[in-house]
């Protein structure tokens, strides 16, 4: 087993993502311009493990090696026959910019960067085209859906599927650069993706299961090549309207949203409301949702280009 | 109401179509370069009509008004204000060059070939950008899914859904250049596509549901920017495997060819296979199916362009 170096520091970056974006369930992802910071600095004592939280949701977390970062910088490390702690301590910092349980894919972010810390430290500081495949695997295996991981891997717009369940493969069509992102976080309410998931049953009318597969097919082309029909693109049959129930605040305002011709989806599971907009009307749709009161936090955070990255070069040597 | 004026002719040319592409079922359609002509000529003798049949099937067809072109091309006159054979007669010949039951579009051809004759003649003899947008709705309403009479009425690739049961909406991604389309027609078995709607259930399990969504999602990406995902990009969960006891032989084809790595799938409710492989691949395809002996008629058909069109300019008056 190699060991790592005392001193060699790693810190990385990776974007929230918003998921099945209507009708993509399990397989869209967009990724979104709100950041986590991940960090590790080797420390010379063996089997040492320090982890400091900063930023959202960092009282709620763990500070140990059960911390989802910590625990999928292991598996990395582990991948390239790197002993846990064997011979070495690590200090992970978590600086964290993505609002939890929220619809934006902190959990996969969480997931897509540790795993990124640890094949940086394995390769030296450094991540490349195919440790972002790995990652992107690992990833999409960890989560049991790979539509945030992907997303938060390589940035911009995903399509990803699961030819088998240790296989994950992933597409980037390219984003029509009119298409802005509007998101809609509300004030207080948080959701488990696990409740969201409880909610659906396991048979669905082959009806709707025709017409999701024919929308998430116009999903692709509106989202490339034809904003203008978002609306008609991201209507859902087999997730939203299921889950009414435990975000009804939710589905009231991507009701609102769709009624005035606006392409509003629930963000993942949700609570988060997404709504696909344009340059011309993201204005019309911001002030639209600033009328209703205290109750969402609006952002437009843009669509990063790209994902997982390491910040600051190559890794430095301390 | 308005009367045509005797001597008025118009031939249109209206191309085959395939269906679904594997996930999108319904939905996704693909012109093909068979091409079924229609005519009509204006005669002077108030409530005559001659029909004249050439070609696939013609022996099996009424020469009367339930020919389906020829209820069509009525629907449309009335649609225009102009009553049937009141005041004037009609020959209507048509010559089919697509075949029929066999998974290829005949039908929506007839009724887009028919609902042009008649929008055609009602104008003078020409169609316009609107007229096609008459004929796609009419069209997709008569068939129930317009996957079909979209991809004859517009040629090239379509993304068709209808927002309610009036209404028919259609997509044209840009398909990619590489893509080559093979058709292979079985010799003698036809199927009707009402038995092959018979054999699906009214549920399906959800997890199925999710990957024909994503699939279709890719099917789109794959068939304009990435055509080397089509084999990925072709799978379906919910009508091929479903039909596969009426349709025992093409299964076996399908599944010979993507067992090989080549996006097979069932053409329509078949029995036609559709192989879509690129220009690098297609001798690969042929060569492959003629090594199987003498149960297949293997057709390298092209994808036009244009789907329902005038022949000869604005009409001829005679």
């Amino acid at each position: 087993m190699a060991a790592l170096e005392p001193g060699l520091t790693v810190e990385v970056g990776v974007p929230a993502s918003s998921a099945n974006l209507g009708p993509g369930f399990d397989a869209v992802g967009l990724a979104l311009g709100l950041l986590d910071g991940y960090a590790v600095e080797v420390l010379p004592q063996a089997g040492r493990l320090r982890v400091q939280l900063e930023g959202e949701g960092s009282q709620a977390l763990p500070t140990d090696a059960r911390h989802l970062v910590v625990a999928r910088l292991r598996e990395a490390l582990e991948a390239c026959g790197i002993g846990w702690l064997d011979g070495y301590g690590l200090r992970v910092t978590c600086r964290n910019g993505i609002p939890m349980s929220a619809g934006l894919g902190s959990s996969a972010a969480a997931i897509v960067g540790g795993l990124g810390l640890g094949f940086a430290l394995a390769r030296g500081g450094d991540l490349t085209e195919a440790d972002l495949g790995l990652v992107n695997t690992h990833a999409g295996i960890a989560e049991g859906h790979p539509d945030n991981s992907s997303a938060s891997t390589y940035g911009g717009l995903t399509v990803s599927w699961m030819p088998t369940s240790k296989v994950v493969r992933t597409a980037r069509p390219v984003l029509h650069r009119d298409v802005v992102p509007v998101v809609l976080l509300p004030s207080g309410t948080r959701l488990d993706t696990a409740t969201a998931r409880a909610v659906l049953g396991p048979q669905v009318p082959r009806s709707d299961a025709v017409r999701q597969a024919g929308r998430s097919a116009l999903l692709v082309h509106a989202l490339t090549s034809e904003p203008g029909l978002l609306l008609d693109a991201t209507q859902d049959w087999l997730h939203q309207e299921q889950r009414r129930p435990v975000y009804p605040g939710t589905m009231e305002a991507v009701d609102r949203l769709r009624t005035q011709g606006h392409a509003a989806v629930v963000s993942g599971a949700g609570p988060t409301v997404l709504c696909l907009t344009t340059v011309e009307l993201v204005d019309i749709v911001v002030a639209e949702v600033g009328s209703w009161g205290d109750g969402w936090q609006v952002l437009a955070p843009g669509v990063p280009t790209v994902g997982l990255h390491v910040l600051g070069g190559d890794g430095a040597r301390g």
